[in-house]
């Protein structure tokens, strides 16, 4: 082992200047959003009440491949990036496999996740249009620890939503946003009519993702100089994360190898998107035979068992109409300890790509993904947030697969952040107290049945 | 900001290839470890029933100045090291000071401290010499969590006593032990003579790291083919912590300047040992004027308040006389947060430095402490441990002193451990829910009464 390079390190020169947009590169463009009330395409500034005016540029930017990186932004990317590629010889030789594993260990962050890659820019932006405060929601919380980071580095307000039953279950992620400034508020609250609506007929709600960003729009678009960000699922968040691949794309090219397959867990997509895109496109035009796995939960299964359609990104309604993969906006998931998977749709620029083959969706119970995360974390020293989990399930499936067929392909999968807030989580595991959650098709379709009325 | 360098980041080739040990220079030696039965000096081998033999050469090695890091270990540093030397402007920038801050970023490490440094040679040595199973004790659980990275690593089993309350109110460094693969017990416990005598007295008891080091001792003397191992206080241990130090002095180099002050929290001084050591050195022989600032807990005050005599570093006497800042092995240090400082001696080495003027103590009110670590996670994007937040608050008084002085000093200080496993604290602070004790006079006296009837 001792003669073996590990970590594939680049200065903070190799920080990319600029982000890769696949949209102006995909063989078939995303489909437009549409206004949910006139059912008609949208232009960017039909965003400008609820995002600021570069992300929803940035977000609707078909023409532009490369888009710079402000230099404000870069200089906080210096806090920890470039992150390191890893070449896990520990993982390899607990499985026997002859696959060589790569993971981008995007844990390192401040925050311990990748969602630092866009809440700087996007606090950046506002911050740059003079905007004061900042909402959002958050699940697991992982995307509200990044925003709260973001806003206390760039002296902005920010507003978070969080989840009900994270709030009280995973009370760590809210301190968290606390010691940056964050102001936390457990969703469904009485503060939005989103919040009242659904307390008046469901008093106990757990809350969920859905009605989180109903609240934090509400509450941004009531609110003077106050704008909503998003941590995953849209196409400028997309944009930011593809740092990750840019990154590793060089990192492998010091390891002397180029991956076979790689490999991301699936929430909304901003994971995915950030490592595989930088190499997809070496797909597009150079005939790379790349393919690119997103490993998601089965008990929330779009991309294995969704439909594409016309859906909305949140439960009340108040988000644009969105052309994607979707169980249905109203589909409420089996309550997993991998909170950032639970989400009922993808971004729209992965759903096209899904769609015309690009990538291929896998769907994992979470027993195997807890098993594998354990493997890893005594094989390669890193404890993986559940999330990360899957990507690593996903990928020892690959590696097994190489075992039995004797082949020696390059797996390359991205660690999306560490566990060290999730341990309780491990707790349940190992005491052999969690179960895995398939939902029926009668239960699918039930969920999918309202994504019809709205169609246009 | 945009072109100002904050991090100064080392190739891996860059870490150290060898240990620096102190010892070996130190104007005035060490007194002797003694006998407990006999009062008698002790040779290494007489350490050997409870530590492997390559540490215990260590501890009591005198002469060579630098001891080679074997390569094993080094290669299991690379998952981390070099870590970063930064330059916080942040928080000079909150503080308003002309003075210019350095930290020593240790928290990367997968276990999120630095007690990582000397697990691994540790475990290595054990491994080397045939040792089966490895015992130790935790409080706070950096130290336990690092020694079962380490065992997993190395394929030891580990078997961990855990302070009883932290075992309760801290579950998650546990779980993360457990993630590991050790074995972790809470003490006092009924599978030790030393744990049974305190639960027969005391059947209440929520333990104390003195009953909890007692009782791993007495597993490891008892169990064929099992040694002990200890995360603070020893020689050795400081010895491997030394990589800290080592790198820190390359990195000030590259960043153009050298510490007027090094600032570490204290504990039983491992860490203050791995970023001292390096550059007192030069104190010694080449008239550098560095200042050393050791920062303890008021409510555990052995530098400020301690004697210097003969004790035990346990509290059922099982390990050598030890000559030592002391507060005297019986005292029971209030349940303030930083648990990795609440121990009733300072190392051997350090009490030496302290008591001839090479070092000196700061002792400070846990408020304090959490309102600096809330500014440095503000101002520095990193939540600090409580443990750290004490050389934080430190460095903010010297930061401070510096404006009110008009001077531009050169501050570096070893931030030992980030806090993401201690949010329930910060939460607590916020909620204005902490108190500050100080112990009185004739409690002091109570405890260091006791250590007298153990004098040679």
């Amino acid at each position: 082992m001792s003669n073996k390079t590990k970590r594939f390190l680049l200065p903070e020169s190799e920080i990319p200047t600029q982000w890769y947009n696949i949209q102006a590169e995909m063989p078939n463009k995303p489909l437009p959003f549409l206004h949910p009330g006139t059912k008609q395409p949208l232009k960017s500034s039909d965003l400008y009440p609820i995002f600021c005016e570069e992300c929803s540029n940035q977000e609707l930017n078909q023409t532009d491949t490369w888009i710079d990186i402000p230099e404000e932004v870069r200089d906080r990317y210096k806090n920890w990036r470039c992150t390191p590629l890893v070449r896990a010889y520990g993982l390899e030789k607990a499985l026997d496999t002859p696959a060589h594993i790569y993971f981008k260990n995007e844990s390192v962050s401040p925050v311990g996740s990748h969602k630092l890659n866009s809440a700087l820019p996007q606090v950046y932006y506002n911050k740059q249009q003079g905007v004061t405060n900042i909402t959002t929601e958050t699940g697991a919380g992982q995307w509200g620890t990044a925003l709260a980071y973001a806003c206390s580095q760039f002296g902005i307000d920010a507003a978070v939503y969080m989840v009900k039953i994270s709030y009280e279950q995973k009370p760590y992620r809210r301190s968290m946003m606390n010691i940056f400034g964050a102001q936390v508020t457990p969703s469904p609250s009485m503060s939005t009519r989103a919040g009242k609506d659904i307390l008046t007929q469901h008093p106990d709600s757990n809350g969920s993702l859905g009605t989180a960003i109903s609240e934090a729009i509400e509450l941004a678009t009531q609110t003077p100089n106050c704008k909503y960000t998003l941590g995953s699922v849209l196409n400028h968040v997309s944009l930011h994360q593809t740092v990750i691949g840019l990154e590793a794309e060089k990192q492998m090219a010091m390891a002397g190898e180029y991956p076979d397959k790689v490999i991301a867990c699936f929430g909304g997509g901003s994971n995915f998107s950030g490592i595989a895109f930088p190499f997809m496109r070496h797909n597009f035009s150079e005939g790379k035979k790349t393919e690119f796995i997103a490993a998601e939960p089965e008990s929330c299964p779009k991309l294995t068992k969704g439909v594409f359609e016309y859906d909305f990104g949140d439960e009340t309604g108040y988000t644009p109409l969105l052309p994607m993969y979707t169980l249905g906006h109203n589909f409420q998931p089996a309550s997993i300890h991998a909170g950032g998977l639970r989400y009922h749709g993808a971004g729209v620029i992965l759903s096209q790509l899904l769609k015309d083959g690009y990538l291929k969706g896998v769907d994992l119970p979470q027993s195997e993904t807890f098993k594998a995360g354990i493997l890893f974390a005594r094989s390669e020293g890193i404890v993986p947030a559940p999330e990360s989990c899957h990507a690593i399930a996903a990928t020892v499936r690959e590696a097994l697969r190489c075992k039995a067929e004797g082949k020696s392909e390059v797996l390359l999968f991205n660690l999306s952040g560490h566990g060290i807030i999730d341990l309780a989580s491990y707790d349940r595991y190992m005491q052999g107290d969690l179960t895995d959650y398939v939902p029926s098709n009668s239960e699918l379709e039930s969920y999918l049945k309202d994504i019809d009325v709205l169609q246009p």
